[in-house]
Formats: structure tokens, sequence, C-alpha cells
């Protein structure tokens, strides 16, 4: 977040389905992170990974989330009140990312509620991730929690017992 | 997956819970990982950080996710004939990752059963780490598709119309 966000909780009206931004994937990054992070030999060795079902290098499914939340970054969450996720409620990888494949990160608002704090407002998301070729390679609903513009008042409160 | 697993799908049987392993988490580690995937102030500027509602740095998400992913990995992923994630049913983030902390993480199978294709297994596992003071930060409920030692025999395989 920086010092001057500019979207806020009520700021994020979406109807239908917003295009984020595109992202390339080099072999390079995909390496070098699965090296790291996760070394199995479909993601870090180029001739290993051909004797594998998948005929080649693909990219690890948390890679594929941290390329996606670097859009999310870029396309609205940097210069937005927001103040961190509390977590996923389903992720799927549905087919692989390979080398040089361009994805194309598309956001759908599910959800936009009051939190139990005066000053906060969840967003649920739908992202979705496509390659060249149309087809879907990560879905993943996530929950934000972001600064409202203008702090509720009592009278518009949820209901007790609703938390975050 | 080496190319002689030790660890097939029949061999995951699991009752209770296992520790993976530990694993610390510099903050020099954090910031570079943030500044690539996630560069939101509380995860990359330390004084900007001071500032937020979290009073300090706290790691991305997603790096925390990677993370426990090497911690998998080490301790038994490389090790099986895993052939990959179609996904995760639940990835909860409770409680801030700081520079420093240690998290132990520990593994709970959840479900194993065979899939349409007579030579692989789905096994459902419960992640968690908790940090050196015993507060969650994360749990993530995991599929992952283990190759068989004995493919089934027609008469084992599940019902018709049964997916993966």
């Amino acid at each position: 977040m920086g010092s001057q966000p500019s979207i806020f909780w009520e700021d994020i009206i979406d109807t239908g389905t917003t295009v984020l931004g595109t992202i390339s994937v080099s072999k390079d990054e995909m390496i070098e992170y699965a090296k790291r992070y996760d070394p199995h030999d479909f993601h870090v060795d180029e001739a290993a990974a051909g004797a594998t079902i998948y005929g080649g290098l693909i990219a690890s499914g948390f890679h594929v989330c941290s390329l996606v939340t670097r859009v999310m970054c870029d396309s609205f969450l940097l210069d937005s009140a927001n103040i961190g996720s509390p977590g996923i409620d389903e992720l799927r990888w549905p087919k692989p990312v390979r080398p040089g494949d361009v994805l194309t990160i598309k956001r759908t608002l599910l959800e936009s509620r009051p939190t139990s704090k005066p000053d906060r407002g969840l967003l649920r998301f739908l992202i979705s991730a496509k390659n060249q070729h149309g087809e879907t390679v990560m879905t993943m609903r996530v929950v934000n929690i972001f600064l409202r513009r203008a702090p509720s008042q009592a009278g518009d409160l949820p209901a007790a017992g609703t938390s975050t």
C-alpha cells in the first residue's frame, strides 16, 4: 500500500470480468524459482523433464501464483488500501505453464461486504490466468481486506458475531 | 520426482500428524522475493512497514507457501512418485510471518483414494506451519497425484464417471 492509495474498499464495484494484464514466463526464471523452492525434475531439469508425463519443463504451481500476484499488484493492489489477505478459498492449476507462455490475468468480483471493523471491507475475487492458446492454467478465489474511504457509522455495522 | 522414487501412492499411510521439518525465514530473502512478486510496502520496505498495521516487515503469503513447499520437497516429495498437484482446496494465512521466524511444518493425511487412471492415486493433505511461538501462520489442504507401485486391476477401478 502506498502512502496515498487511490483505491479504497468502496471503489471496487466491478460488474463482469476485467483484464488485469499479461505476463510472460521465461525458462530461466522458472528454473531459478524452482531450484530454490520446488526442485522437482519437471520444474528444474530440462532433459529429465522431457522424460516425465509433461514432456518438458513446467512452472511450479506457486511460481504461477507469484507471477499472477505481481500482475495484481501492478494493476490495482499497489495503488489500493489493501491491508492483506486472510487466504484463498480454492486454488486450481488445471493445465501446466511452460517456458515462453504468455498468461492473461483476469479479475471477477465475487463478493464485497463490510467487516466487523468499521474501517475495513472484504473483497472476494475470482482471479484466472489463461495461456496464449486460451487454456485456463490457474484459478483462485482470493479474499482481500481493504481499508474503507469512509468508516461505517454504528448503524451500518454488520450483525454482532460477524468476524474478520 | 527422481528416476527411482521410493515412495508411491500405496506407501503414504499416515495416521495422526507428522513433523516434516523446520525452516527459518530471513529478512533478505523475504524482501528479495517480494520485490519481484509482491512489492507491497509491508513486504519490501522496512521503514514504511513500521507505519502499517503490521508494525514491521511481513512475508508475502505465497512466499510462505513457497518455503513450505521446499520443506515438503525435502521431506518426502522429491523421493516420491508425485506427478503434480491439481490444486489446493483451502489456504489460510492466519498470522503474519516475520523476519527470523522459525516455522515448523506438519502433515496430516486427510484422504487417499485411487483415481480413474489405474496407475495413479490421489492424496489429500492438511499442511500446517507454526512459528516459534506456537502460532499457526499457514494452513493448506493440498491434493497430490502419485503414481501407484502396482496399477489397479479392472476390478479395483472406481465407478465410471469418477475423475482424477
